[in-house]
């Protein structure tokens, strides 16, 4: 192995010959899909799909077309002619491509975070005679803030289930805490710290068994891990679009209610357009009777477009072959990460197994959050959690192998020169 | 006055002579301004800005420029380098533009309903002594929806002020109910109905001095009627950008909360980019000390684009301005529906005084649905709202007198062939 002792443009050139990137590329059914993306300016290695996902070419043209036609000549016309039916739509296009659900199931709107607050909120509502919602401390931030928040105003417990990030939330974990009190369990399917996938279809019987109901929240692993919610009975879930899904920055998150649960979920946000009859105006609200009520405000219409482009893409290249090309990706990454930085001291905190991963690879080392940050100046773009994470996210359908190679490559010379 | 027999393409030619257009956009010094809107297809008369306002030439071209760059080129080191601030950064510019409020207290994000969702809930946590919210049957659905849902959770009461649509929502109304239990009263600044404009000024002091707190939803005036609530000390205040500021359709909403309130309001949704330190990833949520706090989850970038370009152009044309070519345009739309729609039974629904009115004139007819069917087909384009009313409409920067005679024409001209 070549060290070099700089973080220099020469530095981030991978060692020769050493775990080469070339025949995995040449061997990906799925290579010709990185051409459907926007060239990404300085950026030599995006390791941040997990995060935000890139843009496709056809979003600008898309979004002109938008302008000039959609919203500039037929004006509000457009909620007639397409808009006030595009929430479910698009959320039935997720739902197909990724989710493994039917139609009428799946509704695009608002951020993650008001959605995972409108959703605990009805499905606590679901369980009047239950008062715990069951979580763990390795889910994302917005997720434990919502569920004390809801805990509080509605006098809920939180039954906290610690979980080993190296390990995370298992069956036999949450067996220790799901009881005959529990109203909710809300599971990360994927981690968005270590990356690991918990085992939905195991989680959703034991809670089912114990008469609670279940929230996946589907940030991590939306578009790119297979799932089939509803030969799973999974009851809820609710994820973002901007990251597997190409949605763009802040674009809108969806939510999914199981068909037979959603007449008894009531979202606590009223608003005019979850209404049965948005125009009658009329003097008290009553739901949809189908997964609009989880509508609240005017749907974010120009937020959704790129994000439609892209189950197209999704589509075309089948979740499937996307979950095989992000294993053979993460693959690839925990070898290289094996031969360049663990020598280094590098830890990685991401399960191995296929059946326990997502698309991110997180390692550990206390020098990353500086590292990171030199990373991004010569345009190697992972990302940085707290306290010492260094997140390779590896987005499929945008990713090649020999990115992941120069990448990986630069985080070792970063190490090397620090 | 001519009468024609059909709603054909000829009939929508207005009576000649009779109060003509050109002398008004002669003398409109902001008449230049419409050039800056794309053009808008088939349509020959827009009159429903109230609703959706249009795009901005430059809208493609912004759009472009930041998928290209922002987006695709910077990716997620776009959020350090300027999305993080985006949302306080641009409610300051609405602040400054269109409400008269200093910076730091007005943010963008989540839809109109939701932050009213929020708004109302953090007022009424900040009156714990007192049980009673204070609204007007003459309210848009979602706020009064909003409301009663806030209502029935809380164990709070809705005290309902009944209005005269026609007389719209006053201060001596509001005396009638407003008391030692009331905590919040909630008020649309300008009727989506009738186009009421209340007393902004008159009703906080009212208010205020039964020691309660006033939310002000200016959806159907924020851009078009001046306002200055740091000087008028309102409390709260939410509104949406898609009509009178054109920021697309589903655009984001934003709130204000007066500075010295702001550290007593706690809005129920707990998100990560609410919280005082955003990628501490911390136990346990803090929220921010500043306007950040209404913030829950990642804010919607690409849909608050558009927005950004049209507050520079009424900054560039003035509020004041605005709002005088708003009263031309309404007073030009008076004189028009009293010589031609009056006399075929149309009534006009909202008032003539300027200081009472907002920049939509309402009329109503019983053949009214019906009618504007018709017209949206031949490319005029108001809108209506339940049981009979017309709304016509006048967003003062992408209006022209013009298409006020041409619009005004057209409903007579269908009136008259229905």
């Amino acid at each position: 192995m070549t060290r070099t002792s700089s973080a220099s443009a020469d530095s981030i050139t991978p060692p020769p010959a050493e775990l080469p990137s070339e025949p995995l590329d040449a061997a990906d059914p799925l290579a010709s899909f990185v051409d459907r993306f926007m060239p990404a300016g300085d950026v030599v290695s995006y390791l941040d799909g997990n995060s935000l996902g890139r843009p496709l070419r056809v979003t600008p043209e898309r979004l002109t077309a938008f302008v000039t036609h959609d919203w500039g000549s037929r004006l509000i016309r457009s909620w007639d002619e397409q808009w006030m039916d595009r929430p479910v739509a698009l959320g039935d296009r997720i739902g197909a491509a990724a989710l493994g659900a039917a139609a009428g199931q799946t509704v695009v709107g608002d951020s993650t975070t008001v959605l995972l607050y409108k959703a605990i909120r009805a499905l606590l509502a679901a369980r009047p005679d239950r008062h715990e919602i069951v979580i763990d401390d390795d889910q994302f931030p917005t997720d434990r803030f919502v569920v004390e928040g809801i805990a509080r105003e509605r006098g809920a417990t939180v039954r906290w289930v610690h979980v080993d990030p190296a390990l995370g939330v298992t069956v036999d974990l949450l067996a220790d805490v799901v009881g005959p009190d529990t109203a909710v369990v809300l599971v990360n399917h994927v981690s968005y710290r270590s990356g690991h996938l918990a085992d939905m279809p195991a989680i959703t019987r034991l809670v089912h068994d114990a008469g609670a109901l279940v929230l996946f929240d589907l940030c991590h692993s939306v578009g790119v891990v297979p799932m089939r919610l509803d030969e799973w009975g999974v009851d809820v879930a609710v994820g973002c679009t901007y990251k597997y899904l190409n949605g763009g920055p802040g674009a809108p998150a969806f939510v999914y209610a199981r068909r037979d649960l959603l007449p008894s979920l009531d979202q606590p946000i009223q608003g005019w357009m979850g209404a049965a009859d948005v125009f009658a105006m009329a003097d008290g609200y009553t739901p949809a009777d189908g997964i609009r009520r989880f509508i609240s405000g005017t749907p974010p219409i120009v937020g959704m477009l790129p994000l439609g482009d892209m189950l197209d893409v999704v589509d075309e290249a089948g979740i499937d072959a996307i979950r095989a090309k992000s294993l053979a990706l993460t693959d690839y990454a925990f070898a290289l990460v094996d031969a360049w930085l663990v020598p280094l001291g590098v830890e990685v905190a991401t399960p191995r197994s296929a059946e326990s991963r997502g698309s991110h690879v997180t390692v550990r080392h206390p020098a990353f959050e500086k590292v990171v940050a030199a990373l991004w100046r010569e345009g190697v773009v992972p990302d940085f959690r707290n306290p010492d994470g260094l997140r390779i996210g590896l987005s499929p359908l945008s990713t090649t192998f020999a990115e992941v190679r120069v990448g990986i490559a630069a985080i070792r010379a970063a190490l090397l020169a620090d």
